[in-house]
């Protein structure tokens, strides 16, 4: 397949987490996923600067330890579930391993913010930063 | 900077709309985008099976009309608001152009599916596929 230049991500930093293994990450966000640090490349600075502590925002990373081949899972690792279409699911395995993740914004300090309920692996790279859905764009 | 394969987007489909121009795009979705089909590739048909009609889903997109050199703007391409860093907005101007739908699927028929109110240029790269914020993974 051709893929073109401009569907490359080009990351704009990294998660600080205490999550280090997929054994560790819970399942869902709202089961009590850490608080972490996001870490910006200095390059992405001026697109960070109407951030502010207590804003929610959508972040979007890049599950860099998912299986791109799968396309359906057993929900929730649970084998009694039938097998579902990974579009039907939130399984960081899938095609694009892209995840959302609504978080509120704790701290920031230069290029690096901290966020609440943060179910994401050490190390794992940083994409995009967004309004909520329906707000301001 | 060193750009790992697993950073490439593979995309899984294509949209299909009436929006040829960003001049044609409405600001919003809900100020009048139209509907639209989405033309998935035969390698994802398994991810897809337990999508219906009916259900409310993430759609991403790729922008691949945008400037990816762009940090900040005038939020609605208003010259009175302040430029205004671009994670703070949902400009399609950004390092990493994705965007993120919430759309309603109207209609499916095989590897087609219709849905709501899409605010996608004709031939925008899709993504990923996901249920709403806060659903089942």
């Amino acid at each position: 397949m051709h893929v073109s230049k401009d569907l490359v991500i080009r990351p704009i930093g990294r998660v600080e987490s205490t999550l280090t293994t997929r054994e560790d990450a819970p399942r869902q966000g709202d089961e009590g996923a850490p608080d972490a640090w996001l870490v910006f490349t200095e390059n992405v600075r001026e697109a960070l600067k109407d951030l502010t502590v207590g804003d929610d925002v959508i972040l979007i990373t890049w599950f860099d330890r998912a299986d791109r081949d799968v396309l359906a899972v057993h929900p929730r690792n649970d084998l009694a579930r039938p097998m579902t279409g990974v579009f039907s699911t939130r399984s960081p395995d899938r095609p694009n391993p892209l995840a959302l993740h609504r978080v509120t914004i704790l701290a920031i300090n230069d290029l690096r913010l901290q966020v609440s309920n943060l179910e994401a692996l050490d190390g794992t790279p940083l994409v995009d930063v967004k309004p909520v859905l329906g707000d301001e764009r």
